[in-house]
């Protein structure tokens, strides 16, 4: 089970592609920049879209299903959008295949051609809100509060596992509105599930703010989000909330008769979380020995090694082993008990490790005789030696600790590389040698923003929620700002 | 609230297509073909998901997911599968779009046109064998137990919503074995659960069997079915499990080393249920008033509508009702408080009359003083009068009945329109006047089967499961037969 892979030191993006391999999360497949998620990491996604989910429902929203396709036309209607969104896209032209005339495979069917082309929905603003103006007449209809689970395709060239591949999976609520503060406050409310989600499942602390134009939902008002910091030092958008006003509305022509019997049109949002938050739990907790997940969200929660001899040690064992099994699992824990005789305790420990199970139970004749297991914790490889008697009572405390400890040891981590900076030499030092993000003076400007950006490819990543006014000077052209923004280099 | 739609007696094929937009179901889509579902109907879809997972899991499977596209040339590979299978399918021939010179909009752009065209998946027995070739080395690798939930693609030309769309949502099975016998028995085993799914949960009692070489799935050694029978006499085939012998696992070149160090390809399986299942719980137990659900799959169980002139008397009311609700919650049962004051109570009856929700709970003033709810059921559409005192006891015997009941309901009319015919005549007299099943002998030949079909619409379902072995003559040719087959007109 020798698992020969770069440390984070070493070549931290190499580490990243290699572990998302090896540990039998996703790998690429035959059809370029689109990924096999494999049971392992697919288990993960299970999770979190349970979690999500019931928190969506929980929030008043319920999920339908819109059209893969997305005729060619919707993406004209809302002028930023088309202008602003990227046009890499899967292209559907045709719709029929035949047998190749020399009888050895099958050709495009050049008779079978579409009127008018469709593409793969990269988002379904579109599609919804032409679907949307038949569902809402009047303010009863409102608030339409809806999420789709869905599979989306943006033709990127530079693709990497669950960080960027040409198709993922994620959900997009697209929610209607009477007013404009209602659909203001539903970004707001969508935008704190989401950090909250992010914090008390994944363990993973993050800065939730608004974007500045440039990084903008194409066709949104305002674009917030939620940004994390990996351990590379780079910063990750893993969610974002955008406030549509009445763009959408507008372009689809999707008014409702108001309590006062006028005809308005209706006020929009979306948002979104995809597979990438895979890859964020990964880059955030995982180390130089593998996978580390945050209880909470992983798929086996505690592994059961037992240590034998022969089949009447093993036997003794599961007498001690089942019944603490199934206690465990009435209480909510997922647990594995690997008594499999193909395999030694060593490669399972370095397995289980490499997978990241947060806890293992190790048990031998020995510690029979004794009336204990050794515990051993994958967040800290801290290993104890615990009653039997207690493990029950013990685990359940232990896995809430882990889950603390993991969230408690990012947030270290990103106070230690937040850098208050006031200089253009401070700045470039946060960004090319310390890693992390620079809190920073910024006129403002789109300008000034991408000069940063191609000087030193970081960008802004948030103006966070409720930030403080203080007068300087920005960092890059010297004018007045009135604010610090977060900036970094960003996944 | 009148619903105006035609009767199953005057037009069976016009009641579901209006009954499945007017219930909030589903709809067409701006997209050809393609449906939306809407929150009502996917509210559905997501509660069979939900057990069909947990059947799927505790039978040894885990999800995972493989890309939406699959390479022209894959479906060359397995020559029955490229045969045989519709060629109808949605193809991308380019990855860009671009403003057009015009500047009105986008263009598809010329030069971003892929080398190899790649077809949204209709099935992904070829991707997805074409990855397990790197994930089967040896017997220890299998069996390889895997499903996807997924959306798919066939270019259908004539749509009906749930029963044949252009894109529709299922879940597909791929499982991999060192031996046939065990690939057989995963066949068996998952046309078992279908069968336990559709009788337990949908409340259709089906017939498990064997399809003729003519309905077999274009690559399958042998295709079984659970097929059902609807309200207007035609069959409607519900699931499909595919004995695939090593015909993928040769067309892929996946072998395993088995224990004894030999090189063996590998046997297959695959099988699927879609939304098409929301097609035959609405044909199949609907009335003229609307849907009818079953109540182990129906997203709201109970609704309470409460009859009052004012807020005082819902005062009185909500009081009695608020802990009934909380108590039924409590035992896993949904339940929905309709007391809003912007519709009247018979506004209320009749919309969740419409919209099938199984068990409807009035209770107005007189009730209060008297201690009684009414209880009005959807199946029977029977009301009686329970005392309050009782009700928490009465309500989970009650869904159990319900469900019951729609099922014996079911079997009987399936039972009283399965017809034993000896004679081409009565053959031409079930399928064209009495609908159903018509058990017949037949001579096993695809030509009588295609000259059947020809003259009448009528296919042979299935061979039943563990069918009696019986002496007889084709009711079409007149040669020898040694058992009966299930003919209907089939969706």
């Amino acid at each position: 089970m020798a698992k020969n892979f770069p440390t984070r030191a070493e070549n931290f993006s190499q580490w990243y592609n290699e572990l998302v391999i090896k540990a039998d999360l996703a790998e690429n497949s035959a059809v370029r920049g689109c990924m096999v998620i494999k049971p392992y990491g697919y288990a993960i996604w299970e999770k979190m879209q349970a979690v999500l989910d019931k928190m969506f429902k929980d929030t008043g929203h319920s999920n339908a299903y819109f059209p893969i396709f997305i005729p060619k036309s919707f993406f004209s209607k809302e002028a930023s959008h088309v202008e602003g969104f990227a046009k890499e896209c899967a292209v559907v032209t045709h719709y029929r295949l035949k047998n190749s005339p020399d009888g050895k495979g099958v050709v495009v069917d050049e008779d079978a051609k579409l009127e008018e082309e469709l593409i793969i929905r990269p988002t379904s603003e579109t599609i919804i809100w032409d679907t949307y103006k038949n569902w809402i007449q009047s303010y009863r209809d409102l608030p339409l509060l809806i999420n789709q689970w869905a599979n989306v395709v943006r033709w990127e060239m530079r693709t990497r596992l669950f960080l960027r591949t040409a198709e993922f999976l994620w959900q997009e609520g697209h929610t209607a509105h009477a007013t404009k503060d209602e659909a203001f406050n539903e970004t707001i409310t969508i935008l704190n599930l989401y950090a909250d989600f992010a914090e008390k499942w994944m363990a993973l602390p993050v800065v939730k703010g608004v974007k500045t134009e440039s990084e903008r939902f194409a066709g949104a008002i305002d674009t917030y989000a939620i940004e994390a910091l990996m351990q590379d030092g780079k910063a990750l958008q893993s969610g974002t909330s955008h406030f549509l006003g009445q763009n959408f509305a507008k372009a689809f022509d999707v008014k409702f008769l108001t309590k006062e019997n006028q005809l308005e049109h209706v006020w929009a949002t979306s948002w979104g979380v995809s597979t990438r938050l895979i890859g964020a739990l990964i880059m955030a907790h995982s180390d130089d020995k593998g996978l580390v997940l945050p209880p909470k969200l992983a798929p086996i929660q505690v592994v059961i090694v037992p240590v034998f001899k022969n089949t009447d040690q093993l036997r003794l064992i599961s007498e001690q082993v089942l019944p603490i099994k199934k206690s465990l699992e009435d209480r909510g824990i997922s647990v594995k008990y690997d008594d499999r005789d193909t395999h030694k305790p060593g490669w399972k420990f370095a397995e289980y490790e490499f997978k990241g199970i947060p806890v293992r139970l190790t048990i031998g004749p020995r510690d029979i005789e004794q009336g204990t297991m050794e515990v051993a914790r994958r967040d800290t490889l801290q290993k104890s030696v615990i009653q039997i008697s207690d493990i029950i009572e013990y685990i359940p405390g232990l896995l809430d600790d882990i889950q603390q400890n993991l969230f408690e040891r990012n947030l270290d981590f990103r106070e230690k590389h937040t850098y208050r900076v006031d200089t253009w030499g401070e700045f470039v030092d946060v960004i090319e040698n310390k890693g992390g993000f620079a809190s920073a003076h910024w006129d403002g400007t789109s300008e000034t923003e991408d000069q940063i950006k191609e000087k030193t490819k970081a960008t802004v990543r948030v103006i966070p929620m409720d930030n403080p006014k203080e007068e300087g000077t920005c960092i890059f052209s010297g004018k007045p700002s009135s604010e610090r923004v977060l900036f970094a280099r960003a996944y």
